[in-house]
Protein backbone atom coordinates (compact mmCIF):
# COMPACT_ATOMS: atom_id res chain seq x y z
CA UNK A 1 0.00 0.00 0.00
CA UNK A 2 1.55 3.69 -1.25
CA UNK A 3 0.97 6.22 0.74
CA UNK A 4 -1.84 7.99 -0.85
CA UNK A 5 -4.17 4.48 -0.90
CA UNK A 6 -2.98 4.62 3.08
CA UNK A 7 -3.90 8.13 3.51
CA UNK A 8 -7.17 7.13 0.91
CA UNK A 9 -8.04 4.27 3.45
CA UNK A 10 -7.05 6.59 6.73
CA UNK A 11 -9.62 9.32 5.30
CA UNK A 12 -12.04 6.28 4.73
CA UNK A 13 -12.10 5.03 8.18
CA UNK A 14 -12.46 8.44 9.39
CA UNK A 15 -15.56 9.24 7.69
CA UNK A 16 -16.84 6.29 8.88
CA UNK A 17 -16.63 6.92 12.46
CA UNK A 18 -17.71 10.23 11.63
CA UNK A 19 -20.90 8.78 10.44
CA UNK A 20 -21.26 6.44 13.26
CA UNK A 21 -21.04 9.18 15.44
CA UNK A 22 -24.27 10.93 13.75
CA UNK A 23 -26.41 7.72 13.42
CA UNK A 24 -25.39 6.32 17.22
CA UNK A 25 -26.84 9.99 17.73
CA UNK A 26 -29.73 9.49 15.90
CA UNK A 27 -30.57 6.50 17.08
CA UNK A 28 -30.52 7.45 20.54
CA UNK A 29 -32.63 10.77 19.72
CA UNK A 30 -35.55 8.04 18.14
CA UNK A 31 -35.36 6.35 21.49
CA UNK A 32 -35.79 9.24 23.74
CA UNK A 33 -38.70 10.20 21.51
CA UNK A 34 -40.36 7.14 22.15
CA UNK A 35 -39.66 7.66 26.00
CA UNK A 36 -41.11 10.76 25.58
CA UNK A 37 -44.37 10.12 23.77
CA UNK A 38 -44.83 6.83 26.31
CA UNK A 39 -44.42 8.83 29.26
CA UNK A 40 -47.08 11.08 28.02
CA UNK A 41 -49.33 8.18 27.26
CA UNK A 42 -49.11 6.61 30.52
CA UNK A 43 -50.23 9.71 32.34
CA UNK A 44 -53.23 10.87 29.93
CA UNK A 45 -54.22 6.84 29.75
CA UNK A 46 -53.96 6.31 33.18
CA UNK A 47 -51.34 3.70 32.26
CA UNK A 48 -48.78 2.84 35.03
CA UNK A 49 -47.59 -0.11 33.94
CA UNK A 50 -46.28 1.78 30.29
CA UNK A 51 -44.99 4.34 33.34
CA UNK A 52 -42.81 1.62 34.64
CA UNK A 53 -41.34 0.46 31.35
CA UNK A 54 -40.52 4.03 30.29
CA UNK A 55 -38.87 4.26 34.07
CA UNK A 56 -36.79 0.69 33.49
CA UNK A 57 -35.37 1.53 29.66
CA UNK A 58 -34.02 4.93 31.18
CA UNK A 59 -30.89 2.76 31.36
CA UNK A 60 -30.97 2.04 27.92
CA UNK A 61 -30.95 6.03 27.32
CA UNK A 62 -27.91 6.32 29.74
CA UNK A 63 -26.42 3.47 27.91
CA UNK A 64 -26.41 4.71 24.45
CA UNK A 65 -25.27 8.13 25.95
CA UNK A 66 -22.01 6.65 27.41
CA UNK A 67 -21.38 4.53 24.05
CA UNK A 68 -21.88 7.66 22.04
CA UNK A 69 -19.41 9.91 24.00
CA UNK A 70 -17.08 7.34 24.82
CA UNK A 71 -16.61 6.25 20.92
CA UNK A 72 -15.97 10.93 20.43
CA UNK A 73 -13.93 10.49 22.68
CA UNK A 74 -11.77 8.09 21.21
CA UNK A 75 -12.18 10.22 18.34
CA UNK A 76 -10.63 13.17 19.71
CA UNK A 77 -7.74 11.30 21.12
CA UNK A 78 -7.24 8.68 18.16
CA UNK A 79 -8.27 11.31 14.78
CA UNK A 80 -7.81 15.15 16.38
CA UNK A 81 -9.79 16.11 14.43
CA UNK A 82 -10.40 19.97 13.37
CA UNK A 83 -12.49 22.21 11.44
CA UNK A 84 -15.60 21.02 10.90
CA UNK A 85 -14.79 17.35 12.38
CA UNK A 86 -14.20 18.74 15.59
CA UNK A 87 -17.71 20.77 15.61
CA UNK A 88 -19.21 18.24 14.76
CA UNK A 89 -17.78 15.72 17.49
CA UNK A 90 -18.51 18.85 20.37
CA UNK A 91 -21.87 19.10 18.97
CA UNK A 92 -22.82 15.47 18.92
CA UNK A 93 -21.43 15.52 22.80
CA UNK A 94 -23.85 18.27 23.97
CA UNK A 95 -26.50 16.80 22.14
CA UNK A 96 -25.82 13.34 23.63
CA UNK A 97 -26.34 15.19 27.28
CA UNK A 98 -29.16 16.75 26.43
CA UNK A 99 -31.00 14.21 25.00
CA UNK A 100 -30.18 11.97 27.95
CA UNK A 101 -31.51 15.29 30.38
CA UNK A 102 -34.80 14.77 28.03
CA UNK A 103 -34.90 11.37 29.05
CA UNK A 104 -34.65 11.99 32.48
CA UNK A 105 -37.48 14.48 32.10
CA UNK A 106 -39.50 11.87 30.12
CA UNK A 107 -38.99 9.60 33.58
CA UNK A 108 -40.11 11.88 35.62
CA UNK A 109 -43.03 12.51 33.87
CA UNK A 110 -43.94 9.07 33.92
CA UNK A 111 -43.38 8.95 37.61
CA UNK A 112 -45.88 11.42 37.90
CA UNK A 113 -47.80 8.79 35.96
CA UNK A 114 -47.33 5.95 38.53
CA UNK A 115 -47.89 8.68 41.33
CA UNK A 116 -51.70 9.82 39.56
CA UNK A 117 -52.36 6.57 37.96
CA UNK A 118 -55.09 5.57 41.21
CA UNK A 119 -56.74 8.40 41.04
CA UNK A 120 -60.42 8.72 39.08
CA UNK A 121 -59.81 12.24 38.93
CA UNK A 122 -60.85 12.71 34.93
CA UNK A 123 -59.55 16.75 34.42
CA UNK A 124 -59.84 18.43 31.15
CA UNK A 125 -56.12 19.53 32.02
CA UNK A 126 -55.21 15.77 31.44
CA UNK A 127 -56.18 17.12 26.88
CA UNK A 128 -54.11 19.56 27.42
CA UNK A 129 -51.31 17.84 28.86
CA UNK A 130 -51.68 15.35 25.76
CA UNK A 131 -51.78 17.91 23.28
CA UNK A 132 -48.63 19.75 24.75
CA UNK A 133 -46.56 16.48 25.12
CA UNK A 134 -47.04 16.14 21.20
CA UNK A 135 -46.01 19.73 20.81
CA UNK A 136 -43.10 19.00 22.68
CA UNK A 137 -42.69 15.77 21.05
CA UNK A 138 -42.74 17.36 17.64
CA UNK A 139 -40.06 19.46 18.54
CA UNK A 140 -37.74 16.79 19.75
CA UNK A 141 -38.47 15.41 16.18
CA UNK A 142 -38.02 17.99 13.95
CA UNK A 143 -34.78 19.01 15.83
CA UNK A 144 -33.78 15.81 15.19
CA UNK A 145 -34.87 15.72 11.66
CA UNK A 146 -32.52 18.84 11.62
CA UNK A 147 -29.51 17.25 12.91
CA UNK A 148 -30.10 14.95 10.44
CA UNK A 149 -29.81 16.93 7.48
CA UNK A 150 -27.21 19.87 8.85
CA UNK A 151 -30.47 22.19 8.48
CA UNK A 152 -30.09 25.52 10.22
CA UNK A 153 -33.44 26.61 8.92
CA UNK A 154 -35.20 24.08 10.29
CA UNK A 155 -33.56 24.44 13.38
CA UNK A 156 -35.08 28.01 13.53
CA UNK A 157 -38.33 26.86 12.78
CA UNK A 158 -37.88 24.72 15.91
CA UNK A 159 -37.09 27.50 18.27
CA UNK A 160 -39.53 28.83 16.74
CA UNK A 161 -42.39 26.46 18.61
CA UNK A 162 -41.20 26.83 22.03
CA UNK A 163 -43.16 30.44 22.58
CA UNK A 164 -45.90 28.32 21.83
CA UNK A 165 -44.56 25.95 24.09
CA UNK A 166 -44.24 28.07 27.18
CA UNK A 167 -47.91 29.49 26.34
CA UNK A 168 -49.17 26.15 26.89
CA UNK A 169 -47.54 25.69 29.77
CA UNK A 170 -48.30 29.03 31.48
CA UNK A 171 -52.01 28.10 30.61
CA UNK A 172 -51.72 24.78 31.84
CA UNK A 173 -50.40 26.11 35.34
CA UNK A 174 -53.40 28.97 35.37
CA UNK A 175 -55.86 26.38 35.19
CA UNK A 176 -54.35 23.83 38.08
CA UNK A 177 -54.10 26.66 40.22
CA UNK A 178 -57.69 27.30 39.67
CA UNK A 179 -58.42 23.31 40.50
CA UNK A 180 -56.02 24.05 43.48
CA UNK A 181 -57.94 27.33 44.70
CA UNK A 182 -61.41 25.56 44.35
CA UNK A 183 -60.71 22.43 45.53
CA UNK A 184 -57.81 21.94 48.21
CA UNK A 185 -57.88 18.48 48.56
CA UNK A 186 -57.19 18.15 45.56
CA UNK A 187 -53.54 20.14 45.85
CA UNK A 188 -51.26 16.72 45.64
CA UNK A 189 -52.83 15.58 42.56
CA UNK A 190 -52.49 19.24 41.13
CA UNK A 191 -48.89 19.27 41.62
CA UNK A 192 -47.84 16.32 40.06
CA UNK A 193 -49.39 17.19 37.07
CA UNK A 194 -48.05 20.35 37.33
CA UNK A 195 -44.63 18.67 37.56
CA UNK A 196 -45.60 16.79 34.76
CA UNK A 197 -46.14 19.64 32.69
CA UNK A 198 -42.82 21.57 34.13
CA UNK A 199 -41.11 18.65 32.15
CA UNK A 200 -42.92 18.87 28.98
CA UNK A 201 -42.00 22.59 29.33
CA UNK A 202 -38.46 21.99 29.81
CA UNK A 203 -37.58 19.04 27.10
CA UNK A 204 -38.97 22.30 24.66
CA UNK A 205 -36.10 24.14 25.81
CA UNK A 206 -33.68 21.28 25.98
CA UNK A 207 -34.78 20.87 21.88
CA UNK A 208 -33.31 24.50 21.57
CA UNK A 209 -30.20 24.25 23.02
CA UNK A 210 -30.32 21.03 20.18
CA UNK A 211 -30.75 23.36 17.64
CA UNK A 212 -28.39 26.07 18.62
CA UNK A 213 -25.77 23.51 18.60
CA UNK A 214 -26.68 22.52 15.42
CA UNK A 215 -26.24 26.14 13.97
CA UNK A 216 -23.23 26.44 15.67
CA UNK A 217 -21.89 23.26 13.78
CA UNK A 218 -23.01 24.35 10.48
CA UNK A 219 -22.31 28.79 10.84
CA UNK A 220 -19.12 28.07 12.83
CA UNK A 221 -20.51 30.53 15.48
CA UNK A 222 -21.73 29.50 19.63
CA UNK A 223 -25.44 31.28 19.07
CA UNK A 224 -26.10 29.44 22.19
CA UNK A 225 -26.74 33.36 24.34
CA UNK A 226 -27.87 34.90 21.56
CA UNK A 227 -31.43 35.99 20.46
CA UNK A 228 -31.93 33.27 17.46
CA UNK A 229 -34.45 35.86 15.25
CA UNK A 230 -30.72 37.85 14.76
CA UNK A 231 -29.47 34.43 12.64
CA UNK A 232 -32.74 34.25 10.95
CA UNK A 233 -32.20 37.61 9.64
CA UNK A 234 -28.83 37.14 8.27
CA UNK A 235 -30.06 33.83 6.81
CA UNK A 236 -32.81 35.96 5.00
CA UNK A 237 -30.00 38.40 4.18
CA UNK A 238 -27.77 36.25 2.88
CA UNK A 239 -30.35 34.25 0.56
CA UNK A 240 -31.56 37.69 -0.50
CA UNK A 241 -27.36 38.40 -1.79
CA UNK A 242 -27.33 35.17 -3.12
CA UNK A 243 -24.59 34.04 -0.44
CA UNK A 244 -24.85 30.15 0.85
CA UNK B 1 16.38 28.72 18.61
CA UNK B 2 17.20 24.44 18.43
CA UNK B 3 14.48 22.07 18.26
CA UNK B 4 14.45 21.25 21.90
CA UNK B 5 13.85 24.80 22.59
CA UNK B 6 11.21 24.92 20.73
CA UNK B 7 9.04 21.94 21.78
CA UNK B 8 9.82 23.21 25.58
CA UNK B 9 8.46 26.57 24.67
CA UNK B 10 4.98 25.21 23.38
CA UNK B 11 5.51 22.37 25.93
CA UNK B 12 5.04 25.62 28.47
CA UNK B 13 2.79 27.40 26.11
CA UNK B 14 0.17 24.45 26.29
CA UNK B 15 0.82 24.17 29.88
CA UNK B 16 -0.37 27.70 30.35
CA UNK B 17 -3.34 27.61 28.16
CA UNK B 18 -4.35 24.73 30.24
CA UNK B 19 -3.71 26.24 33.52
CA UNK B 20 -5.84 29.32 31.86
CA UNK B 21 -8.54 27.22 31.02
CA UNK B 22 -8.54 25.93 34.78
CA UNK B 23 -8.78 29.13 36.41
CA UNK B 24 -11.12 30.68 34.20
CA UNK B 25 -13.64 27.61 34.91
CA UNK B 26 -12.96 28.53 38.81
CA UNK B 27 -13.83 31.91 38.44
CA UNK B 28 -16.87 31.73 36.37
CA UNK B 29 -17.39 29.08 39.43
CA UNK B 30 -16.58 32.02 41.71
CA UNK B 31 -19.24 34.34 40.05
CA UNK B 32 -22.18 31.44 40.33
CA UNK B 33 -21.54 30.96 43.91
CA UNK B 34 -22.13 34.25 44.02
CA UNK B 35 -25.45 34.76 41.86
CA UNK B 36 -26.56 31.99 43.88
CA UNK B 37 -25.87 33.53 47.37
CA UNK B 38 -27.27 37.02 46.22
CA UNK B 39 -30.83 34.68 44.36
CA UNK B 40 -31.23 32.87 47.95
CA UNK B 41 -31.17 36.09 50.22
CA UNK B 42 -32.90 38.47 47.39
CA UNK B 43 -35.91 35.89 48.33
CA UNK B 44 -35.11 35.36 52.09
CA UNK B 45 -34.34 39.01 52.54
CA UNK B 46 -37.27 40.40 50.78
CA UNK B 47 -35.01 42.46 48.30
CA UNK B 48 -36.46 42.79 44.27
CA UNK B 49 -33.28 45.49 44.24
CA UNK B 50 -30.57 42.72 44.60
CA UNK B 51 -32.92 40.17 42.73
CA UNK B 52 -32.93 42.40 39.96
CA UNK B 53 -28.93 42.31 40.30
CA UNK B 54 -28.29 38.68 40.21
CA UNK B 55 -30.89 38.81 37.01
CA UNK B 56 -28.76 41.53 35.20
CA UNK B 57 -25.65 39.96 35.93
CA UNK B 58 -26.72 36.20 34.64
CA UNK B 59 -25.25 37.93 30.93
CA UNK B 60 -21.47 37.69 32.65
CA UNK B 61 -22.25 34.56 33.40
CA UNK B 62 -23.11 33.56 30.11
CA UNK B 63 -19.80 35.71 28.54
CA UNK B 64 -18.16 33.59 30.64
CA UNK B 65 -19.19 30.07 29.73
CA UNK B 66 -18.80 31.42 25.69
CA UNK B 67 -15.11 32.52 26.64
CA UNK B 68 -13.96 29.06 28.25
CA UNK B 69 -15.61 27.20 25.92
CA UNK B 70 -13.70 28.78 22.46
CA UNK B 71 -10.81 28.68 24.78
CA UNK B 72 -11.35 24.80 24.59
CA UNK B 73 -12.41 24.44 21.29
CA UNK B 74 -9.48 26.23 19.96
CA UNK B 75 -6.79 24.06 22.27
CA UNK B 76 -8.64 21.07 20.64
CA UNK B 77 -8.15 22.51 17.37
CA UNK B 78 -4.40 23.91 17.87
CA UNK B 79 -3.04 21.55 20.38
CA UNK B 80 -4.64 18.38 19.46
CA UNK B 81 -4.19 17.14 23.18
CA UNK B 82 -5.08 13.26 24.09
CA UNK B 83 -4.95 11.10 27.63
CA UNK B 84 -5.36 13.37 30.49
CA UNK B 85 -4.95 16.92 28.51
CA UNK B 86 -7.99 16.03 26.34
CA UNK B 87 -10.12 14.22 29.75
CA UNK B 88 -9.55 17.90 31.42
CA UNK B 89 -10.93 19.92 28.49
CA UNK B 90 -13.61 17.62 28.18
CA UNK B 91 -14.36 17.64 32.06
CA UNK B 92 -14.30 21.51 31.91
CA UNK B 93 -16.31 21.94 28.47
CA UNK B 94 -19.27 19.77 30.56
CA UNK B 95 -18.36 21.74 33.68
CA UNK B 96 -19.08 25.43 32.19
CA UNK B 97 -22.22 24.02 30.72
CA UNK B 98 -23.47 23.32 34.46
CA UNK B 99 -22.20 26.12 35.59
CA UNK B 100 -23.83 28.06 33.24
CA UNK B 101 -27.62 26.20 34.12
CA UNK B 102 -26.41 26.27 37.48
CA UNK B 103 -26.31 30.10 36.86
CA UNK B 104 -29.81 30.14 35.05
CA UNK B 105 -31.62 28.72 38.33
CA UNK B 106 -30.03 30.94 40.77
CA UNK B 107 -31.98 33.73 37.76
CA UNK B 108 -35.03 31.56 38.21
CA UNK B 109 -35.02 31.62 42.31
CA UNK B 110 -34.20 35.66 41.95
CA UNK B 111 -37.41 36.04 39.90
CA UNK B 112 -39.34 34.68 42.28
CA UNK B 113 -37.73 36.82 44.92
CA UNK B 114 -38.84 39.59 42.49
CA UNK B 115 -42.80 38.17 42.39
CA UNK B 116 -43.35 37.16 46.02
CA UNK B 117 -41.46 40.42 47.84
CA UNK B 118 -44.68 42.60 47.88
CA UNK B 119 -46.07 39.68 49.99
CA UNK B 120 -46.03 40.40 53.40
CA UNK B 121 -46.69 37.06 53.98
CA UNK B 122 -43.85 35.58 56.32
CA UNK B 123 -43.50 32.09 56.99
CA UNK B 124 -41.29 29.59 58.87
CA UNK B 125 -40.60 28.17 55.11
CA UNK B 126 -38.16 31.43 54.35
CA UNK B 127 -35.70 29.90 57.22
CA UNK B 128 -35.78 26.39 55.05
CA UNK B 129 -35.14 27.82 52.45
CA UNK B 130 -32.66 29.76 53.25
CA UNK B 131 -31.02 27.10 54.80
CA UNK B 132 -31.44 24.42 51.98
CA UNK B 133 -29.86 27.37 49.91
CA UNK B 134 -26.62 27.63 52.26
CA UNK B 135 -26.57 23.51 51.48
CA UNK B 136 -26.89 23.90 48.02
CA UNK B 137 -24.35 26.54 48.03
CA UNK B 138 -21.68 24.46 50.48
CA UNK B 139 -22.05 21.64 48.02
CA UNK B 140 -21.05 24.12 44.73
CA UNK B 141 -18.21 25.70 46.83
CA UNK B 142 -17.24 22.30 47.97
CA UNK B 143 -16.99 20.71 44.24
CA UNK B 144 -15.25 23.78 42.98
CA UNK B 145 -12.94 23.26 45.19
CA UNK B 146 -12.28 19.75 44.55
CA UNK B 147 -12.00 20.74 40.92
CA UNK B 148 -9.07 23.20 41.88
CA UNK B 149 -7.35 19.83 43.58
CA UNK B 150 -8.63 17.24 41.32
CA UNK B 151 -9.35 15.92 44.23
CA UNK B 152 -11.79 12.59 43.89
CA UNK B 153 -12.34 11.92 47.56
CA UNK B 154 -13.89 15.62 48.05
CA UNK B 155 -16.01 15.18 44.94
CA UNK B 156 -17.27 11.93 46.47
CA UNK B 157 -18.41 13.80 49.57
CA UNK B 158 -20.49 16.42 47.97
CA UNK B 159 -22.42 13.45 46.31
CA UNK B 160 -23.15 12.17 49.90
CA UNK B 161 -24.44 15.88 50.95
CA UNK B 162 -27.23 15.69 47.84
CA UNK B 163 -29.36 13.23 49.54
CA UNK B 164 -29.63 15.42 52.69
CA UNK B 165 -30.47 18.04 50.35
CA UNK B 166 -32.89 16.18 48.48
CA UNK B 167 -33.98 15.48 52.17
CA UNK B 168 -34.87 19.15 52.98
CA UNK B 169 -36.69 19.95 49.81
CA UNK B 170 -39.09 17.24 50.11
CA UNK B 171 -39.40 18.28 53.88
CA UNK B 172 -40.18 22.07 52.23
CA UNK B 173 -42.45 20.72 49.58
CA UNK B 174 -44.67 18.75 51.93
CA UNK B 175 -45.00 22.36 54.43
CA UNK B 176 -46.08 24.14 51.09
CA UNK B 177 -48.56 22.08 50.30
CA UNK B 178 -49.79 22.36 53.74
CA UNK B 179 -49.58 25.96 53.70
CA UNK B 180 -51.92 25.62 50.59
CA UNK B 181 -54.40 23.10 52.01
CA UNK B 182 -55.02 25.12 54.66
CA UNK B 183 -55.11 28.43 53.00
CA UNK B 184 -55.70 28.31 49.42
CA UNK B 185 -55.35 32.13 48.62
CA UNK B 186 -51.77 31.54 49.02
CA UNK B 187 -51.28 29.01 46.61
CA UNK B 188 -49.79 31.22 43.90
CA UNK B 189 -47.58 32.82 46.77
CA UNK B 190 -46.74 29.43 47.97
CA UNK B 191 -46.18 28.05 44.41
CA UNK B 192 -43.27 30.89 43.70
CA UNK B 193 -41.50 28.73 46.86
CA UNK B 194 -41.79 25.65 45.70
CA UNK B 195 -40.61 26.63 42.51
CA UNK B 196 -37.44 28.47 44.41
CA UNK B 197 -36.61 25.19 46.57
CA UNK B 198 -36.99 23.07 43.21
CA UNK B 199 -34.62 25.35 41.67
CA UNK B 200 -31.99 24.63 44.41
CA UNK B 201 -32.41 21.33 45.01
CA UNK B 202 -31.38 20.75 40.92
CA UNK B 203 -28.43 23.22 41.60
CA UNK B 204 -27.92 20.07 44.19
CA UNK B 205 -28.03 17.88 41.10
CA UNK B 206 -25.89 19.68 39.08
CA UNK B 207 -22.88 19.87 41.85
CA UNK B 208 -22.66 16.37 41.76
CA UNK B 209 -22.66 16.25 38.20
CA UNK B 210 -19.68 18.64 38.05
CA UNK B 211 -18.14 15.84 40.97
CA UNK B 212 -18.85 13.43 38.46
CA UNK B 213 -16.84 15.08 35.47
CA UNK B 214 -13.90 15.68 37.83
CA UNK B 215 -13.94 11.96 38.68
CA UNK B 216 -14.11 11.12 35.05
CA UNK B 217 -11.04 13.71 34.46
CA UNK B 218 -8.86 11.85 37.45
CA UNK B 219 -10.15 8.10 36.84
CA UNK B 220 -10.35 8.42 33.32
CA UNK B 221 -13.56 6.66 33.45
CA UNK B 222 -16.98 7.68 33.05
CA UNK B 223 -19.20 7.31 35.77
CA UNK B 224 -22.35 9.45 35.61
CA UNK B 225 -24.97 6.53 35.13
CA UNK B 226 -22.73 4.44 38.15
CA UNK B 227 -23.87 4.37 41.93
CA UNK B 228 -21.18 6.94 43.51
CA UNK B 229 -20.54 4.35 46.20
CA UNK B 230 -19.11 1.59 44.53
CA UNK B 231 -16.23 4.61 43.32
CA UNK B 232 -16.17 4.99 46.88
CA UNK B 233 -15.81 1.67 47.83
CA UNK B 234 -12.90 1.25 45.08
CA UNK B 235 -11.23 4.04 46.85
CA UNK B 236 -11.10 2.77 49.98
CA UNK B 237 -9.75 -0.30 48.51
CA UNK B 238 -7.34 1.19 46.44
CA UNK B 239 -6.12 3.28 49.88
CA UNK B 240 -5.78 -0.10 52.02
CA UNK B 241 -3.55 -1.63 49.43
CA UNK B 242 -1.44 0.92 48.87
CA UNK B 243 -2.29 1.45 45.09
CA UNK B 244 -2.60 5.15 44.03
Amino acid sequence: MDKSDFSHHYIQRFNAELEKVRTDTLAMGGLVEQQLADAVQSLVRRDPELARQVIANDVKVNGMDVKVDELCTSILARRQPTASDLRLILTVLRTTTDLERIGDEAKRVARMAVSTSSSTDARSVFLEIEHLGEQVREMLHDALNALARFDVEAALAVADQDSRVDREYENILRQCITYMMEDPRTIPFVLDIIWAARSLERIGDRCCNICEYLIYFVKGRDVRHTDLREIESELKQERSSGIN
